[in-house]
């Protein structure tokens, strides 16, 4: 049974989840070369039996479940961090603090191409995928054990991913991430202050500044922080406030598809298709901070390696300025 | 002029840093293959042009400063994060804050050896280098621009290293890192509550458990942490209490130089010479947390990669628990 530890000093949460040990070479940095093929990748059609059964599915001729004929699949995980049965339990050893593996750890394979390479990502790719984590969320959110369900995408080795096979990831919490509490206490603190909004008054703010604003449509903005971690670190912002990203609807979830697949695009021309992480930021399930939270996206390329400094800090050096990247990628 | 720019909600620090551009191959995650060679290293005996003149040196048969005949040397970073020259500014971008780029940024040159492959580290090497540390420190601290001093190495290029030659790094920086300042907040919270340094406390419940001690002598203690964030992380800690660093006196350096000798040995042998981080957690410059800060080490090999899911939730996942981790370096 995997289980949650929480670091006495610092409140960083760490699951120890030994069941991650079989998952194949997770010591390597390698994609696993077997899976680059077809004939072996789990995530391919015909392969359904390789993975857990899904939990959905989009399958517009009504293909029945875990054969082929669907274009895209959600399943749990085969190597999950966390366990999905079992109870609750907080306990302790000493002073320390420990609860039970319980979560959910599921994968959503977003099209049913094995890709030959890397490429441009197509809106509807996108618009599938995040409708699929919507209704996940939805669905998961019912049970009450869960504190957060987080959902992101590690594309390519270097970015932690280790199937070549296009895919995002979701992961239900039974606590708050250290991360995530900080931006909603920061987000709070502002609020008490003024009664705004922070994510609201940035957004306005890089609007009109129009210094690190790389584009934006009717309803998302896309900006260069202004104080990123990493080179060409980019966040979408929807502009209407929200605070739950599963509460977007139909018309939003389309014209955040459209902008990220041309955000998206921009990065791969710019830099040659770099490996990257993108992560959904989300208010957590049980949320009273609907005045002050506002859900965004965190876009960061993998272009250099974190090192000591970064970790003993959780302070960063960024040789490129917000200013300088989106001036960049406007170029393209 | 670099920059140090906070992000308005989590409160992160991050220094925009163009210097840092102009470092060979930043983009990359190689070692410079010309610099793998003694007469293209800018760290070795001969080449002491290659770099900024030193701020210190071992130089047992008192040889003129930047020539050689020297055992270890300080010189400033050639590309540096931060810029030692200048006045401390704080202002403001609308409602953002930043700071100019004031500090030090110095490397630790360890030995005149060049490396001819991974190998054992003696710990004469290893007291040289934590005694000139020592020594950095409180001449930079003289610097009142200064809120805090870090020391750190990173080992091979996984790990951050850009040089094959053995080196450390010292950052002197005009603002407390967030990473710090949490583990500040919580032993101070710690204090309050029981009016004890939760350091001295882990410590002694380690000790008796014995089920994360790795090893002890007469000052050091080496143990994995309950909660660790990676594999095989250890962390060192002083067994007297005591928050700075650079007030640890000869005996007990010679006393850590030994034990981190071992500790590091012990690593190597198990997992077969792996990149490294190791990063000194030391106490503000002017510090007034002396009750209830510990300064301490934090060791980590770097085994697999970080990926979207740890950088969106400050969350890791690891799988080896670090009871596991104690047993197999135990029994090297």
């Amino acid at each position: 049974m995997p289980e949650l530890r929480k670091d006495p000093i610092t409140g960083t949460w760490v699951i120890i989840s030994e069941e991650r040990k079989k998952r194949p070479k997770y010591y390597q940095i390698v994609v696993n070369k077997d899976m680059s093929i077809p004939q072996n990748c789990p995530f391919c059609p015909g392969n359904e039996a390789m993975t857990p059964p899904e939990t959905y599915a989009l399958r517009p001729d009504h293909s029945p479940a875990n054969g082929p004929g669907w274009n895209l699949r959600v399943v749990p995980n085969k190597f999950p961090a966390l366990r999905i049965e079992g109870e609750l339990r907080k306990s302790g050893e000493g002073f320390y603090d420990k609860i039970s593996g319980i979560g959910a750890h599921e994968v959503i394979i977003e099209t049913s191409q094995h890709p030959e390479e890397r490429g441009d990502i197509g809106s509807i790719q996108i618009q599938n995928t995040l409708s699929a984590a919507r209704y996940r969320i939805m669905d998961l959110k019912k049970d009450t054990r869960f504190k957060y369900i987080m959902v992101f995408k590690n594309f390519g080795p270097t970015a932690g991913a280790t199937l070549a096979h296009s895919h995002s990831q979701i992961v239900a919490l039974p606590v708050v991430p250290l991360r995530v509490q900080e931006e909603i206490d920061g987000a709070q603190a502002h609020f008490d202050l003024k009664e705004r909004c922070i994510f609201c008054d940035i957004i306005q703010y890089e609007s009109e500044a129009d210094r690190r604003l790389l584009m934006e449509n009717e309803h998302f903005i896309v900006l260069a922080p202004y104080a990123p971690r990493f080179s060409f670190e980019l966040a979408v912002y929807p502009k209407r406030h929200n605070p739950a990203f599963e509460s977007t609807p139909d018309v939003e979830l389309e014209s955040l598809s459209s902008i990220l697949s041309e955000t998206l695009n921009k990065i791969s021309r710019l830099l040659n298709h770099p490996d990257y992480n993108l992560i959904i930021h989300n208010a957590p399930c049980q949320n009273n901070v609907g005045d002050f939270y506002h859900w965004h996206i965190e876009f960061m390329p993998v272009l250099s390696r974190v090192a000591g400094f970064e970790w003993g800090t959780g302070f960063y050096i960024n040789p490129i300025s917000p200013e300088e990247s989106v001036q960049s990628l406007k170029a393209v």
